[in-house]
C-alpha cells in the first residue's frame, strides 16, 4: 500500500484541514483527537509520510516517543487523570483508522471506561478549551 | 512512588526469574508475555530502573521504540497477524500491572478479540515454541 498524500492527517500537516494543535516541532505535530476515547485524548503525529511503524524511520519514531514524553505530563496536569496510555496502531485489524503514523495518548480515570476508538465526535468547544490549557501546561512544564 | 528493585521484571532482567526471551541489547530486553492478550503478545522492557514514561530517560525511551520497530516485523512474520498494536501503560488506572516501563506488542487478527490484559496464563509450551520462531525471524530479518 502506497502512502496517500491526501489522508486527513497529511492535510492537517499541510494546513489544509483544521485541528486543535497543542504542540509542534520539526519532526512531530500534536493535536487533540476530535473523537476522544477519554477527556484529553491527544495524538502525536510524525511529519514523515509513513503509513505505519514498519515504514517509519528510526529517527522519526524516536521523535514521536520524545514528544509523547514531553506532552504526557502536561495532559496529566490539566486533566487530573490517574494514568495514561500511549498506543500506536498498525493496520485496520489493529484499529488504525488513518494511514499516517500517529501515537495516541489516552488519559485514564479510575472507574471510568474508554469510549470506542474513532467512534463518537466529542464536544468541539470543550476540546478547544482543553487544547488551550494543555498548550499552557506544556509551556509551564518545559 | 519509588522504584521497587524486586518487581518481577527487575528480577527477570537480573536473571533471577525465568522468561521466554526473544531479543536483548544493551538498553532493552524483549520477552513473550506469559498472559498473552493474543498469540504472539511480546514485551519490550527498558533496562533502566524506571516505573513509567514520566521517569524514563529520553535515551531509554528511544531505545524501546527502536527495539519495538525491530521486533514487530518478526512477530508479524511468525504469527501471520493482520496488524499489531504498540502500547505502553502508565499507572494502574491505565492498566499497568508491573511498575517497570515496558511496551506491549500485541498482534491483531481479523475478527478475533483480544483477551483481557494480564488475566489468563497462556500455554507455556506454545509460547516457548513461538519465542523460538520469533528469535529466528529476528535474525533472518536483521
Amino acid at each position: 500500500m502506497a502512502y496517500d498524500t491526501n489522508n486527513i492527517f497529511a492535510k492537517i500537516l499541510r494546513g489544509e484541514a483544521p485541528s486543535f494543535k497543542v504542540y509542534e516541532d520539526d519532526k512531530t505535530y500534536v493535536m487533540m483527537d476530535i473523537m476522544p476515547q477519554t477527556v484529553g485524548h491527544t495524538l502525536v503525529l510524525t511529519k514523515e509520510p509513513a503509513i505505519n511503524l514498519f515504514d517509519l524511520s528510526d529517527d522519526a519514531a524516536q521523535a514521536c516517543v520524545i514528544t509523547a514524553k514531553k506532552i504526557a505530563p502536561a495532559i496529566m496536569k490539566v486533566t487530573n487523570a490517574d494514568g495514561i496510555v500511549l498506543s500506536q496502531f498498525n493496520g485496520a485489524a489493529a484499529g488504525q483508522t488513518v494511514d499516517h503514523v500517529h501515537f495516541h495518548l489516552v488519559p485514564r480515570y479510575k472507574g471510568e471506561n474508554v469510549h470506542e476508538h474513532a467512534h463518537v465526535k466529542g464536544d468541539m468547544e470543550a476540546i478547544k478549551a482543553l487544547a488551550g490549557k494543555i498548550v499552557a501546561a506544556i509551556e509551564a512544564l518545559n
